[in-house]
């Protein structure tokens, strides 16, 4: 499993992940109330709220392309207020991951990253992307999808897991 | 990222899993109510419940490495009732999962894994471990998390991510 293409992976969840937040706002309007309402949802008083997982899924994937390849992300200051704003910031996170190709991660397995929330301590880019930038990915990710199908929203394994490689046997 | 490491990683996670569970078991305790109550609980009504999330994440991670090394995996038929037999399938599958080398993984990228729910339909080994099995693992085993932490159960990031390879920059 090449860094490309876990990277290439994480970017068709957070087009998944577009699509969910559409559901939830297909969903509002049947309901009659407002999409926004959703985004202050938790599924605890002590986790974080559907804009705040949808922020940290898009950081996930945006730092793990960045870090591992010693690139300068763009910055995203989550400022979302509403869903078509969120929507916004799907959007150009996997548009920067689509500038990624294969060759941008040579050297990458073994690169140092930082640890901002440990000084002095840093993950070599493999052990950074599959012990930290992934799980948070998924994480995050699920999450938001966990918030919406506790509020009702029609969603199913299909929208989540997305487009595969099919193959005939 | 080796397909050796990958599993390694999702071994992990579920020994995580194993500790959630019995953080959830101290949560009952100190609540004063059965542990097993938890097993019930799901985050909507057409979701799983903890204990066919927790079956579902071992299953992701059992099948994951059993196929794309063209191995029959022990059987688990799904009977588990109370937490305490939980635990006991997590650990099975750890113990499973731990008999993999890396020598394992030869010509697992290529290899064919069949569809069991698309009849004539396969992946090759390599996007069944990163579109299909990777995601589904982090799905049930996030969404095991979320109906704990739903529920009240004392649990942090730290636990979520468990131990990590930190390095000195």
């Amino acid at each position: 499993m090449s860094h490309h293409t876990t990277i290439s992976q994480v970017t068709k969840m957070l087009e998944n992940l577009d699509r969910w937040l559409t559901a939830g706002e297909e969903h509002a309007k049947k309901k009659s109330f407002d999409a926004n309402v959703l985004l202050a949802a938790r599924l605890a008083p002590d986790m974080y709220p559907l804009t705040r997982q949808v922020q940290a899924a898009c950081d996930a994937a945006k730092f793990a392309a960045a870090r591992i390849t010693g690139k300068t992300p763009p910055a995203h200051p989550d400022t979302e207020t509403n869903i078509e704003e969120l929507h916004a910031r799907v959007r150009s996170v996997v548009e920067y991951l689509k500038t990624f190709h294969a060759a941008d991660y040579e050297g990458a397995d073994g690169r140092m990253v930082p640890l901002a929330f440990m000084p002095g301590k840093g993950m070599k880019g493999n052990d950074y992307l599959c012990e930290m930038a992934l799980p948070n990915f998924y994480f995050h990710l699920t999450m938001a999808y966990g918030i919406l199908r506790h509020n009702g929203v029609d969603l199913g394994k299909r929208d989540y897991i997305g487009s595969i490689a099919l193959q005939d046997l």
